[in-house]
């Protein structure tokens, strides 16, 4: 018995033009209209990347549409993410996609395996609201070697009426910022040096061993250290909510804004439970997405970590804010600079 | 002052068949009539146990009732649990129990460490609703060996009146599955083999080395790699609700259903907190279980992991459901399946 | 444009007196009168010290008032902080501090670096209710550095109306129990036996090396291994209600009372949030304090542990409670004690 098509009728269709993180596409927060079919495409893309300018670390990256994580796609409760997803020849491997964001089929993992020269159309209904991880699941000890290469990204749910406190009050954002923390388990040489391949898979063999040592190399916001820091640092203003979505898709993380807070944190992701709130730190469980939001209050940088410091700081988990505005010394105040000891 | 004598009037004696895992004992999930006291029997036994056919790797489990986990065991709230330990002549070490469902004595553990021959007797209240580890505990280096050796598993307390959701509605399961994840720490040879051992025990130097390294060779479901996919596959429906409760007592884990969702979700086990829901992944603190329930809504496989993926993948954190029903387009579509690009 | 000044009219002076861990100062509950500027002085010592008795292994510990954790410093929201910090010519390195309970300026971490020979004055507002990790953060790979040299310790926001559960109804406590639990990662040499260094600073390109592998050497509470058990056990007695803060300013953790519970838990450790309830294990994230509350209801020795059993038994991470009162049976009992199995 071949399975009823889906009725399809009352749902209008839109286009959502997907963008390069740590940006968002376009999007309502609260929906109008009825439900849509969202249409996206992704297109695969095999590259290599360095990891670290510091070291030249590299990577032959697996990517959706050229990015590390792949772009945000946002919808409401109720809307139907229609997704292109294309594997060009000049790629080397076989992908697929897994959206913890679906129900069946492996997250579609099971009807989405494209090799080079093919694509495929997954279409599936949004049904809990909530930040949810997708990333390539081609099977077997080939999971892990893709989405540790790159290769996941968030997909957003919102309620159709919005983000809302636990009384049920609004909580608009002016903005959202969008990481995906990576961990690469890059392998070594017998001098304890990178080693470079010359094509994507060639470190199939190499990565496997890394990877069964559960200790990163690199663990990065945005593809690369520094992504987020210097040029790639992001700015606010005081005053402005900013909704921080921060992806996982293999191991834990624990985000932490140096100097401000998690005003209102969704740790798990879920949209449909009540926000936590006045957070230090909060924990991304590995293979989810989590968000927090904070309204910033004082000028100036802000560095926002893995708080494991060591992977923060080693590693190359760091981003930054960079907020300004009128220093508010009712919250804070240097009484004193430093000076010599008074006997 | 000796302390008094428990009152036990108004107490029903009742015996509970303990059963292997994934399997759950016969149980009300309302409690009908009035508190009971449950009595339960466990036999600890040593056993050599292959934990991964590929590479042949085995250990000398120490278990209760020869599985790893150990056996489900379930009460309601106000209950007495009266567990009978018997520890066979035949075995070569000292065991106890340390229930986290418990109150004083070290969880039980101070009053019923069992030599080779011996048997004990203990009798607890259950105060607390939730799902709690319980584990062997017979004194410094010899906790985390026993515990990694496989004696572990779930007490599940019960609210009188069974599960509810937040706003007090019922909450009722079709089935239990019971998942332990087990991580080991076996010793390899200077080659990089895994080593064997005579009798249980004589890996206790070997294990505290590796233990100490605080990676784990293996993290299965259900004492060994595959226990729980091919012949172990857990079966379903569509439409059945299932509740997975999920051991750990020793490290954490963030189990996810591939295709599926935590519709409600105790991560830390308390069902005396509102669950959680819609979630993706959800954390086991190491040292705890957690449960999860889940109503199926398409058929096929789903692979239920640590989403930890090198852990599902590469350490053997993985089992399946295979879940049988009709499709639903309506929930998710291959719209076109892997078709050459179009141009 | 300079910042205008706070204005401080209605505020009252008070000096808070710091006092060693595992202790609290003195402090009220429930705040009476209005808000406070609470005024404590802190002064860095770096200092050698044994972290475990039978290895031997030291390190040049980095410390606020001579403890790993620092002192805890107690508020109640809307009250400031006023912290002079001093960092005695003595001293070999530069420090700083930054309070994840306030706002702005990298958490203070951007106004407080002091030099050997500096102090330096520092007042912020306590606006979210919580327990929050302090840490110094002097930049780059110094941050982990520091912190993983014991420099970091709670701040505690109490609601100006006590502690509540979910339905509003107060929580008193009796005590605070203070633990911070310290990961340390030090250097080997090349037979496998813990360096030894000259002064502060000496460990550190060895240290660097030593935590890239995230694995630490050591976790210890409050300092050293046994620091809170034998002499340094916690005493306590039936009916008595502990408030357990657990620091971890770096790394993941989680707590278990071995023979009790969470009664209340403010795991992420916000005093914003209803606590959860019944817990066996708590998690605090890597960089945050949390807390859990219970009441002791038997006598006897309970353990305090990270329930990673291995960080408990081989790493270091085990405190006991010794508390005193009568046995009840009604809640446990041992029925029969070890004997011959009956044939
Ligand atoms: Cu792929
Ligand atoms: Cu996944
Ligand atoms: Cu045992
Ligand atoms: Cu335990
Ligand atoms: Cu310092
Ligand atoms: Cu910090
Ligand atoms: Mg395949
Ligand atoms: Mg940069
Ligand atoms: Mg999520
Ligand atoms: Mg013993
Ligand atoms: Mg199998
Ligand atoms: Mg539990
Ligand atoms: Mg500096
Ligand atoms: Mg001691
Ligand atoms: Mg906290």
């Amino acid at each position: 018995a071949k399975a009823k098509p889906a009725d399809l009728s009352g749902y209008t269709r839109v286009k959502q033009q997907l963008v390069q993180p740590p940006y968002a596409p376009e999007h309502e927060q609260v929906a109008t209209g009825g439900p849509k079919i969202i249409e996206v495409t992704m297109d695969i893309e095999e590259k290599l990347m360095v990891v670290d300018e510091d070291t030249g670390a590299s990577i032959w990256a697996l990517t959706y549409n050229g990015s590390v994580p792949g772009p945000l796609i946002i919808a409401h409760v109720g809307d139907y993410v229609e997704l292109t997803l294309r594997n060009p020849a000049s790629n080397a491997m076989e992908h697929n996609i897994d959206f913890h964001a679906s129900t069946g089929a492996l997250g579609g993992g099971g009807l989405t395996h494209v090799f080079p020269g093919e694509e495929t159309v997954l279409r599936y209904k949004a049904t809990k609201p909530g930040v949810f991880t997708y990333h390539c699941a081609p099977g077997g000890a080939m999971i892990p070697y893709h989405v540790t290469h790159g290769m996941n990204g968030t997909m957003m749910v919102l309620p159709r009426e919005g983000l809302k406190d636990k009384d049920g009050n609004p909580l608009p954002y002016d903005k959202i910022v969008y990481v995906g923390e990576q961990d690469y388990y890059l392998p070594r040489d017998e001098n304890g040096e990178f080693k470079t391949y010359e094509a994507a898979g060639d470190d199939y063999a190499d990565s496997v061993d890394a990877m069964r040592s559960l200790v990163p190399t690199h663990s990065v916001f945005n593809g690369a250290a520094g992504a987020l820091t210097g040029e790639g640092a992001i700015k606010a203003r005081v005053g402005e909510t900013v909704l921080m979505v921060h992806n996982q898709a293999n191991r834990d993380t624990r985000p932490h804004l140096i100097g401000g807070h998690g005003d209102y944190v969704w740790e798990t992701g879920s949209f449909g439970d009540a926000p936590q709130t006045g957070l230090e730190t909060w924990f991304i469980r590995g293979g989810s997405s989590g968000a927090a939001m904070y309204t910033f209050r004082q000028p100036g940088v802000y560095a926002y970590v893995n708080h494991n410091l060591i992977e923060a700081a080693l590693l190359g988990a760091t981003g930054h804010f960079v907020v300004e505005g009128e220093w508010d010394n009712g919250l804070m105040e240097q009484v004193a600079a430093p000076r010599p000891i008074a006997s």
